[in-house]
């Protein structure tokens, strides 16, 4: 059988990446990815093929990875963070059927919601929902009823994509959604960026102050639900052992 | 500063465990987990000394792994998947104030929702929410709200804790609030066991069918939004490319 390993490399280098990671790292004779992820692999796996495709050709990558494995050659197709969370796993596997002698293994990875909850505390210790601010494939009025129904629920949000080049003002308005909906303005919230990576910063602030924060593409943004709590310097979302 | 680490390990064996959790438990003269995570790191760093605490003791197990890093030796307290995820990173950074001189580093870990994601294919490839079943520390009632606003929300879910040695019919009452809630009977759902380990096994089949199936405390449970489907076998969850 052709293998092709979707692999998340994690939220930077080579120290958020798993065993598993990077042994399909190894065992792949090709790797193909956006150029950003293949610089960051080449120094670990020497000696490798390195594919990549403009970034929005995301499709493109994805029928590139799955040829290249069906002509026999052992392949992965490398993301950040979790190939399965926003990434390529999910398109590659809806064309996948037409290469019927390409094996499709996906190999998680550490998702940007764990990596920066990690950084702040632990915001994501309960119920949580994470939700793309990007509308690029979703239209904004099925985001808008996906942070209501969060609100509805009392689930902590981690917010993926809350601003790109082009829209500067989503953070903002999904903030005034959640306002709205009833979620408190002093609800304490939180931001990092460049996970894992150089420059890394992070803050925490409240619902209110997070509506006017500036936030790049690189940031992911963490909204408390009803019990989270700034305890030490750090957002908490208790688990309830306390109580 | 003394430190604490607090180390999730990925859903099963080495190959899960990302490099920066490795690195931490080579720092640490002294890890505490529960023993079954203990027998597990053990001979992948020999020589450190061990400390456990039964499983249901997880706030002694925060104040010992805190009392010990206080003592000024380096610690590492482990979990399974991911430490900010339902597991000990909460209760502990709540225990930590009260341990000034203990400098605390969450260090992440792919959680049973990525991992078991990437086991059925991309169920996860847009938004999500994880709830836990358990009702030990949060009452039937929140759990049902949140179910609720799941379907409002059209999120895909992931089920954790679908079952425990006491509670044989919650999976089932959680399909109940779905289906009642608006969910389609025919909705695209799967299951993972033992995620990473030996004996691990999977199926996907309809939330009707769901309804009826025999989980355990060692299985995690994923249910499809509206544009979730079965596709070469896998479950998938499309970002909207093909479209």
């Amino acid at each position: 059988m052709n293998k092709l390993y979707v692999v998340g490399l994690g939220p930077g280098g080579a120290c958020g990446m798993t065993a598993a990671a990077r042994a399909a790292l190894e065992a792949a004779e090709v790797i193909c990815g956006y150029t950003v992820y293949l610089d960051l692999v080449a120094p670990l796996v020497p000696g490798k093929e390195l594919r990549s495709t403009p970034m929005t050709k995301e499709l493109d990558r994805c029928a590139l990875a799955l040829a290249l494995a069906a002509e026999g050659r052992t392949t992965a197709l490398v993301c950040s963070g979790d190939a399965g969370v926003y990434g390529l796993a999910s398109p590659l596997l809806e064309l996948a059927p037409a290469y019927p002698a390409v094996e499709v293994e996906v190999v998680p990875g550490v998702t940007a919601a764990l990596a920066g909850a990690a950084v702040l505390g632990a915001p994501l210790g309960h119920d949580f929902c994470t939700v793309s601010l990007s509308d690029l494939l979703t239209p904004w009025d099925r985001i808008e009823t996906r942070l209501r129904a969060a609100v509805a629920g009392d689930f902590v949000l981690c917010l993926y994509n809350p601003a790109s080049r082009r829209r500067r003002d989503t953070l903002r308005r999904a903030c005034e959604v959640l306002l709205d909906a009833g979620r408190a303005p002093g609800t304490p919230c939180g931001w990092v960026r460049n996970i894992g990576r150089g420059g890394q910063s992070a803050r925490l602030l409240t619902l209110e102050e997070l509506r006017g924060a500036e936030v790049d593409m690189f940031t992911t943004v963490f909204v408390g639900a009803s019990a989270t709590r700034v305890e030490g310097g750090r957002l908490i979302t208790p688990r309830g052992y306390k109580r």
